[in-house]
């Protein structure tokens, strides 16, 4: 079902037959390396180390680890289920609060018992774990696939789209969640003029997006944050399309800092402003985003983000690194199942009931 | 008339006597050193090298600069109107599109002409001419002390007011123009709570704003651009001030990129949005925003600001110094003649018909 040939972005995990190759995204966007990773062990310390980033490509690239620290146990399929539990364990260590890596682990923990359980041979059991680790990889790229497909009947050729921080392919198997209708476009040879915000303070934006666009041939602008409202007045811009870290059951948005400005200043220009994320993301047990925690980190991403002092010694910051975008600034939510509208209270439920 | 004794700020240009103590503002935030200048040649070289920044500071320094480059000269006033001529002509060099640079230095060679012709004695001359470069930094100062008394007609104690870029005391005689509030609230033992974005790409608010105030004692709080909106929706935010570098003669105002994205802003949140200037600052003669035209600076700003590439080599980039917010986003303007309201077109006109 995916026609992904012509997927001209990087892949952040590439399972290799004999090893995992894992994007360096530290290096980025000076440097395209992969690790060769052939232990589990590699990966979770790619993990621990942040060579890997985006909670999907997170967990696909610990479900490789699992199937890296059991594939050279001989003997009983009991001794290699115990390999399993031990790689799965140890690789939930590297990234303690990342749901996905414990998503994925817990699945192939799962999927190895039962094989077990049923009796299967060693070697039938070292290939349905393979099997599933590629499922696992191959199911994201679908869903962002999906996710692409559905924005993209939003946009028109010929249009100006911004973007905020980055939920692209670098963070998942393929394609990304707000990237991804620029890949399709591309691949559908429609041409969407992307303007990318650089995203202080870490600057995902300038150094993740504008160089995934940039490396698969999207016409992407880099811009400072601060331009935005300056970009939409000259008229350039005809929609906005952010990811999420988290989707309230009312439809506010929980996204990279910033994302509230860029979504005000959307609605001021009469510009429709876009979340894309998969139903994982969709959090129906948090009834608003009041009630999603900011997590506030150390100064030194402002004042020192370059490995320079750019501010004084001693000043009072305030980081906070997210913001929550309320419902009535969110034009559509997209989803692998399709274009979710407002009254999102309703309609988000509505994509649960019908699973 | 102006009781300056209490201000905490750091003065960008000062007189000592026997030579020109000058802020050498390319080493803030990180050290605090004076250039002691004793020479007209020391002027030129530290304008040209941008030591020092800021239209009146540059016009400050740069009158002094003739004093210096004419202080030594023995023999006929005319020698020493020739001695002064030459400094003046010579300090022009140093920033060829500064206009306070040039008003400043034709005051100086008028006076000394005068002077001259009046058939005033060589130690006369010298004095009157050390005395109007006092003069002209006693203006500013009292200028942007009168903008600061009528802006603070408009806070409260307590209040959260926000300000973009710097327009602050290092780039005047003392006080600035958006910061003069800031200094006299705290001369009068009024406490408000300022929030400076950090002002991408250059970091003018990080780099002087953030720094001038803590050095000051005022508190403030630095945050990244993308963060205003944040900032404002928490409630945090009572007013925002900014300076320009141009008045329209409709009231629509050109300052540094990212004000206008501040101003949309604070409409959408109800807060009222000020800007502070000299009448010297208000162009009549330009019409409307649109007609003021708006410099491109290099990429290199956005991609390797700190002194290390944060985004892809050849990434296309789009970089306005600034942008233009039209008047129905700003609440008033005020200058040291007092707080304009709308309509611009016809009470900015009204400042200058009362001269």
């Amino acid at each position: 079902m995916t026609t992904a040939s012509t997927y001209a972005g990087l892949q952040s995990v590439i399972w290799a037959s004999t090893h995992l190759d894992l994007l360096d995204q530290r290096l980025l966007p000076g440097e395209v390396v992969y690790l060769e990773l052939r232990t589990a062990e590699g990966v979770w310390d790619a993990i621990k180390h942040l060579a890997v980033r985006g909670a999907p490509a997170i967990g696909i690239a610990a479900a490789y680890g699992v199937v890296l620290g059991s594939r050279d146990t001989e003997g009983t399929t009991e001794q290699w289920l115990s390999a399993v539990n031990q790689a799965a364990e140890h690789l939930a260590t590297s990234r303690p609060t990342a749901v996905n890596l414990f998503w994925a682990l817990d699945r192939m923990k799962a999927r190895a018992a039962s094989l077990v359980a049923d009796g299967a041979d060693l070697a039938h059991c070292k290939q349905v774990l393979l099997d599933d680790a590629i499922a696992i990889q191959s199911e994201d790229e679908e869903t962002c696939r999906l996710i692409g497909e559905h924005a993209l009947e939003l946009f028109e050729d010929g249009m100006g789209v911004l973007t905020h921080c980055n939920a692209g392919g670098l963070a998942t198997a393929k394609y990304g969640t707000a990237l991804s209708p620029f890949y399709l476009a591309q691949e559908k040879g429609m041409n969407l003029k992307v303007f990318a915000d650089e995203t202080r303070p870490v600057l995902q934006g300038a150094r993740l997006t504008a160089f995934e666009l940039q490396q698969a041939g999207v016409d992407v602008t880099l811009i400072c944050d601060n331009m935005a409202g300056m970009v939409m007045s000259k008229g350039w811009i005809n929609a906005v399309i952010v990811g999420t870290d988290r989707v309230a059951a009312n439809g506010d948005v929980a996204n990279k800092i910033g994302t509230y400005s860029v979504a005000v200043l959307a609605k001021a220009h009469g510009i429709p402003f876009y979340v894309a994320c998969p139903l994982s993301t969709i959090d129906l047990n948090t009834p608003n985003g009041d009630l999603i925690p900011i997590e506030e980190r150390h100064a030194e991403e402002i004042t020192e983000a370059f490995g320079k002092r750019t501010a004084p010694e001693g000043v009072k910051v305030f980081n906070p690194a997210f913001d929550v975008t309320p419902n009535d600034f969110v034009t559509a939510i997209i989803t692998e199942k399709g274009i979710v509208k407002p009254p999102y209270q309703v309609n988000l439920q509505k994509l649960f009931q019908h699973d």
